[in-house]
């Protein structure tokens, strides 16, 4: 078999997007040893800067060596009890999955659903809230399936009045819009990788805060092959999962540094460098420069004469959905996109299916270049198939979106 | 912060070890979608390598994304229902981790346990297995812990007669020494990724034959987000993990390619780099190199004057395991290597913690330019830490072991 040869694409969905060659450089360092001195301290730097993303004081906030709904999974079943109450307040395919995760953890569920393409107010949620009185309510914050993106900063002291924790999922937002998660009185939240992080999937940042440990440590236990005589063997049942089960995670992202699994050590290197960057660039800057684009792209859009899904209802300052122009085969015109072109978007899930494509603008493509060239590009394909589209106009209302605003227009004459 | 900068080191560990840089290069590409063909085809090339490195004509032959423990818990949570009878042989630290794994999964475990440090007798297990009848056998082939290689070949077919299944944690062994998935009749087997394979940890290859598919699939649920109204809902009890759910990964790893989880495309390039050198190797040559390098260093051990633990029982052809010379404190001189000379070894768990080393060569640092600079910088180490070892017998004794034998002892003449 021959070694890997990777076509270059634009991949314009909402994750996995393209990785900032940087990051690349990062993870293609040699490994070191899980306890070497040398690593646990690039583990304890990554704990911090985990820390920054999230805007929180936590002391827990380390990586789960998984794909993000690792990260879910791994709070949920941490959290959620055998006959405990959970309430998921759904918008799309993503809180199906929150239901899903808890009714796999034993949880009795309740939902409260907003149609497909909108979002609830908290109002609504709140009310449910004061209805079941859950021991957990858990949260999509970015609803990629629908390009929603949801209000929460409410519902933590709602569901703390109750005695409860609130969960979030922030995997898709993170990175690219705030995640307050101190502010908003979020107990446990998980971030996304391959989304506006802009790092390889397989690892997934989470934080939760000293009263979700406490909640959750009454079911630790300790495995045989390293526990102590100083180990309380909890009577409570026992957390399903090992590979995810936060109280064990502690322990090795903690100074006892208890022997669990091996830790994903190029992963964590691309998480290292993925979170420096946006650090380093700042995050309301990052978050700006995300929104700044995705505005860039719905003019663009329009001005090419597609329709906008749901524009202007809490859109997703990273995610796009455009209607797929009447009487085109929208999966024919992506196959066609990806396979000539080189472009990637995605589809969508359920009653969406068909009905609109999705666009990511996450991450490092979320740029001006990138998007110039995605809109030459796309347009040019959709010319290609017979749908009109205005792309001297689409390119116009990118150039227009990027221009520098206070510039004086004739500068180029002393060029 | 600054980027990172990773120190050299010669890791010298059971695993993690040194990653070859060719794999490295192969993880530093550009992502590829999730679902563009260009990534399904490395994901279908992965499945053949994986069933090439287990010799097996399983149909089911794929990577968790998670590290070694991820593709345990992953088996054993999908075959293991509450109240299921598992037996466990178990000679060390990893039989205590399928202990674990069985009782979260609810299953009633058995055990049957030889002193660590020795492995069972294959009738001894036959004999366990007549008596419980379980419906699981789970068993460690390499244990680390205590560098023993537990003989499994008979096993299978006494675990089928009572229709019983049998799993196999291969993780340390997997591609440094033959695990014949087909000729020995294991049911389901979990290899490793940054042992003898030498990628970096987080992904790990996995295989099950058909009987152990239609098994678990009697629970198999797909889940609401993504489920059509073809989907059978299962009545049996629910696997608990959603992540680590065996059906839903056959779905992903299918022409299905039902949306789970995004997978983990660095951590895939690298196992199909890492894999495609290791078949281009050759596995009998490859288990030939981890063969004579290990014979190399435990003769070059001795000839150093330490004595090896165990030595000639059933040693596992890559890990060694060594007493700390009387009077050593073993940890204290362990830092000192690594922070002096760079050099990494293992402690060991248990009743084994404080008596020896256990020192391993797998896959990429198993060549005879890095166990002579080991054996270099171990013995230069010793002799600075006051142990009176013999420097120039141990190094004659690693140049010795790879000098060709049939090679005219004069050819330099003609140089």
């Amino acid at each position: 078999m021959d070694s890997l040869q990777i076509n270059q694409r634009l991949i314009m969905t909402p994750g996995p997007v393209l990785v900032d060659p940087r990051v690349s450089q990062a993870m293609s360092n040699q490994i070191l040893g899980q306890f070497d001195p040398d690593f646990t301290a690039i583990m304890n730097d990554t704990m911090a800067l985990i820390r920054q993303s999230f805007a929180t004081k936590n002391r827990w906030a380390f990586p789960v060596d998984g794909t993000s709904r690792a990260g879910l999974e791994a709070v949920v079943s941490s959290i959620v009890c055998p006959g405990d109450s959970v309430l998921v307040p759904s918008i799309g395919r993503f809180g199906d999955l929150f239901v899903e995760l808890a009714q796999r953890a034993g949880g009795v569920v309740h939902t409260v659903s907003a149609p497909w393409g909108t979002v609830l107010a908290q109002a609504d949620i709140i009310a449910a809230i004061d209805q079941y009185r859950p021991k957990v309510v858990c949260m999509v914050h970015g609803e990629t399936s629908t390009g929603r993106l949801q209000p929460l900063d409410k519902i933590g002291a709602a569901v703390h009045q109750y005695g409860g924790f609130l969960v979030v999922d922030a995997v898709a937002s993170y990175m690219g819009t705030p995640v307050l998660v101190d502010q908003w009185q979020i107990d446990a939240a998980v971030g996304g990788a391959q989304k506006c992080l802009a790092i390889p999937a397989g690892i997934t940042p989470i934080t939760f805060n000293d009263r979700f440990a406490a909640e959750i440590n009454q079911r630790k236990r300790v495995e045989q092959g390293v526990r102590t005589s100083q180990d309380h063997l909890s009577a409570a049942p026992l957390i399903t999962s090992n590979y995810l089960d936060l109280t064990q995670l502690q322990d090795y992202w903690s100074p006892r540094r208890l022997n669990h699994h091996t830790e994903a050590t190029a992963a964590v290197y691309g998480l290292h460098e993925g979170l420096r960057l946006a650090l380093d660039e700042g995050l309301d800057a990052r978050y700006a420069r995300h929104l700044q684009v995705h505005q860039a792209l719905n003019t663009a859009l329009s001005a090419l004469g597609l329709t906008i899904y749901g524009a202007g209802d809490h859109e997703m300052p990273m995610v796009t959905c455009v209607q797929i122009p009447a009487g085109l085969d929208g999966e024919a015109f992506r196959s066609q996109l990806l396979a000539q072109f080189g472009v990637e978007i995605s589809s969508s899930f359920g009653s969406l299916q068909g009905k609109i494509w999705r666009i990511g603008t996450m991450g490092y493509v979320a740029q001006k270049p990138f998007i110039l060239k995605f809109i030459a590009l796309f347009g040019a394909a959709l010319l290609q198939a017979g749908v009109p589209v205005d792309l001297k106009a689409g390119l116009d209302a990118v150039l227009d979106a990027f221009a520098p605003k206070s510039a004086p227009q004739l500068r180029q004459v002393n060029a």
